[in-house]
């Protein structure tokens, strides 16, 4: 509600909303632009994604074709050995052997799956954003039809408003003009009646005459300016009664557009293209995931057999595979001469004192004997374990190589250096060695030691044998322990 | 105790012996050999496995920069955009860009945690099988100087058994040839009292002298031989007391070796080979499984940002982008014309008549326009649920295709013709085009109708304002409803 401090002329009224309505349009124009700018760059960010997946799927396919070619020309080498035929007839394999057979099967297994990886980039996450682009620019020209459609409809709107303002102004101008015309034609016979207000002796009848007639037209012509400024001013009233109704339905239209059709527009233009896309990323993820899971199965599997790296089933299976090496010999036998009908030690009187004397020295020489060979089997032992903690040491740890920093730009790069530094590693080593070579220095000692006591044990439980029938007992209870430990050792249970 | 039917002769002995004894040394040689081809299998293995890392890492190494330079492709091309310059300024991304972005990132992630990987293969995984295989070797070289004084101690052990045999066949042989010589004596003694036990009366004095003479040399030699027998026999007993010895004491020997110390051979080269190789291999699995955590975790901030994918908050996002163009303009403003003082509507006598008709025609005409509105929104919006249906359709699992029979051999390879088959596909896009025209057209006939209403309501509105003060209190809640509307929508709220 302006109270201007002058009245706008009509020219200046119809310039302002002309240059309102041109504002208008232009903004109509730029939210096009907006709009076709924002489907271009959705259907080159699509088309980013596309070439990105393209090249990715070439990536992950070499990827895949060099992986299968590393498993290939290991799988061939294997394929002819003794081993592998181990393996395809029984499963029965030398757990490292077994660990290597698995590196491969896994190798084989990333190759595959990178490979189809690769195959559901191409063929359906590819695919996907291809519609998705078509889709985005068929739903942005359904958008713009519609757009066109409300631009027409607000304009027709905007040139109603224009139409009826003209009219109001037209009306209202006649209304002013028929009002000053009326208003003059009444300060006519005002005039009029003030001079027939003059003492009439002093007229003539004839100028009274006269006088009375003009009265008269002017009464008629102030009826009829009466009569033309009502009607002018019921037009004009209906006339901005028109205006005021227009402007009224022009602001809420306007305001509709910009509130909610500009935003149903766009609403077009969306429409389909975040669940599309969520979708087809899905597709991608869900490839990932399923890699990664493919991948995490058969690394377990790979655990499973380092778990199950075993040395002593190894040593069986390994003994097993050259029986003829590893069988115990015949026992040797007593070779009777001549027919020398005794075949047992004679502890007859000739002989028993110094078998007597014998045995009891063979006795106190074996506990001596033992008494040392159990320092040096424990020396043996510890050392043993010593090396036994240095080879299982947990050093195999890697994650902090993995660490990837809140942005992703920069990542530790040459983290091989912290993780095995190499002079640790050559002491270590060195330190290793040097109580490996204490160990089988020990070990030697033992190794002689208790051959000579199984030696000498033997003929001292040979002796106890024949010379003490108080012994037999004793010497039953060591051959049943010694017949226990050889069915223990079924391979050999035959022999001895 | 063998009880032969004939006496085994010497020569026979001594065969048998040395057959057996160098069945024994070659059982030695044999098991050094199986030890030494364990060996080499174990170096060739590891370097196989060296081999094998060699070539992975190479293979990473390729992955790991062509991913890298395919992130780096599309980075430096998105780095110039102005969406890039608004990430690095606010973050504040379109949901999409942003999906793409973490893509980038992602890609770049998984060229890095591939480019650590070789370097681990190359710097931790390789050392280590290399070190294996050096400690194979050396510990093979340790148990073969062991073995060669085990070995030794045998062959003393066997010999000194051949010497005590001998020695027992010897004296035993001796102790015989006594024994058949004092039997002689005896005979021969025998045949001579025999002989003086004739009756003496028929024998000369001179006779009967020479027989005592002979007598006593007989007995003289019986005497000595006697002797000589003793001495014999307690030699053998000793000789033969000496081999039971020796022998029980052999058994036992060959025994312990080969039940005891094969064992004890095959733990020196085996000495730290599982633990290593178990180390070893668990560097290798540390580093996949950290690999795939990384690329899990990427994946996890993809498919949060997927989550993401918002087209509501895009619409806000993208009208700010453009204020100029989306910013409603202002309110058509009632202009007055030449002073006209009258800026609402009038009601006065002549043309309240009309007005209350019109504004009763409008109220009619505005409820049947309402209700017809009405359905066609509800079919609108009805449609635009199918599509949504259609395009949030969760058709992205492609787990089926990750799937590995238990033998790794056979694993489906063309799967991507399963998950996405061509005219399912045509047939489902030709039905949701079809879905969105009928959208379209009823969305159209909507926003033509709610435009038409839209101006009649603002019309009518003002009508009631103006004929009734009853309808005053409506007329504000109205309004406070608009003001509300306009303040959430903020960007506009200045303006209307």
């Amino acid at each position: 509600m302006s109270t201007p401090s002058r009245f706008k002329k009509d020219k200046e009224i119809i310039a302002e909303y002309e240059s309102q309505v041109k504002e208008i349009r232009a903004q109509l124009v730029e939210q096009q632009k907006c709009l076709e700018q924002q489907t271009e760059m959705r259907v080159q960010l699509l088309q980013d994604l596309q070439d990105f997946f393209r090249k990715k799927a070439e990536i992950e396919t070499e990827y895949s074709r060099n992986l299968e070619k590393l498993a290939e020309r290991f799988m061939a080498k294997t394929r002819s050995t003794k081993d592998h035929q181990q393996y395809k007839k029984d499963q029965n394999l030398l757990s490292p052997v077994n660990c290597w057979y698995l590196l491969l099967n896994q190798v084989r297994r990333e190759s595959k799956d990178h490979a189809t990886l690769s195959d559901i980039y191409l063929n359906n996450v590819i695919m996907r954003f291809m519609q998705i682009s078509e889709d985005s620019t068929r739903m942005f020209k359904k958008s713009k039809e519609i757009a066109f459609q409300l631009h027409e409809d607000l304009m027709k709107v905007l040139n109603e408003l224009y139409t009826v303002m003209k009219t109001y102004h037209m009306y209202h101008a006649e209304s002013i003009s028929a009002e000053s015309k009326l208003k003059e034609a009444e300060k006519q016979e005002e005039k009029q009646i003030g001079r027939s207000s003059d003492p009439v002796f002093h007229i003539r009848l004839e100028e009274r005459h006269q006088r009375r007639s003009s009265v008269k037209k002017i009464e008629k012509m102030k009826e009829k300016r009466q009569a033309k400024y009502s009607e002018n001013k019921l037009k004009s009233i209906k006339a901005r009664n028109e205006y005021l109704l227009t402007l009224e339905a022009t602001n809420a239209s306007v305001f509709k557009y910009y509130i909610h059709d500009l935003s149903d527009l766009i609403d077009c233009c969306d429409l389909g293209y975040h669940a599309s896309l969520n979708r087809a990323l899905r597709t991608y993820l869900s490839a990932e995931y399923n890699l990664e899971t493919s991948r995490h199965e058969g690394l377990d599997i790979i655990e499973n057999a380092v778990d199950n790296l075993e040395p002593r089933s190894d040593k069986q299976r390994f003994m097993e595979m050259y029986p003829a090496a590893f069988c115990p010999p015949m026992k040797f036998e007593f070779q009777s001469h001549m027919g020398d009908e005794v075949c047992q030690v004679s502890a007859q009187q000739p002989v028993q004192a110094e078998l007597m004397l014998r045995y009891q020295q063979l006795q106190s020489r074996l506990a001596t004997l033992k008494i040392e060979n159990e320092e040096v089997k424990k020396t043996t032992e510890a050392t043993l374990q010593t090396i036994q903690d240095m080879v299982t040491i947990e050093d195999y740890d890697v994650s902090e190589c993995f660490q990837h920093s809140r942005s992703t730009e920069s990542v530790k790069s040459t983290v091989s250096e912290t993780y095995l530094s190499k002079p640790s590693i050559a002491k270590r080593r060195a330190n290793q060695q040097e109580t490996e070579q204490f160990y089988f220095m020990k070990l030697r000692e033992y190794l002689e030691g208790s051959n000579l006591i199984t030696k000498l044990q033997a003929k001292h439980d040979l002796l106890q044998r024949t010379l003490g029938e108080g012994h037999r007992a004793e010497y039953m209870t060591t051959r049943r322990t010694l017949m226990l430990l050889l069915r223990r050792k079924s391979l050999f249970g035959s022999r001895f």
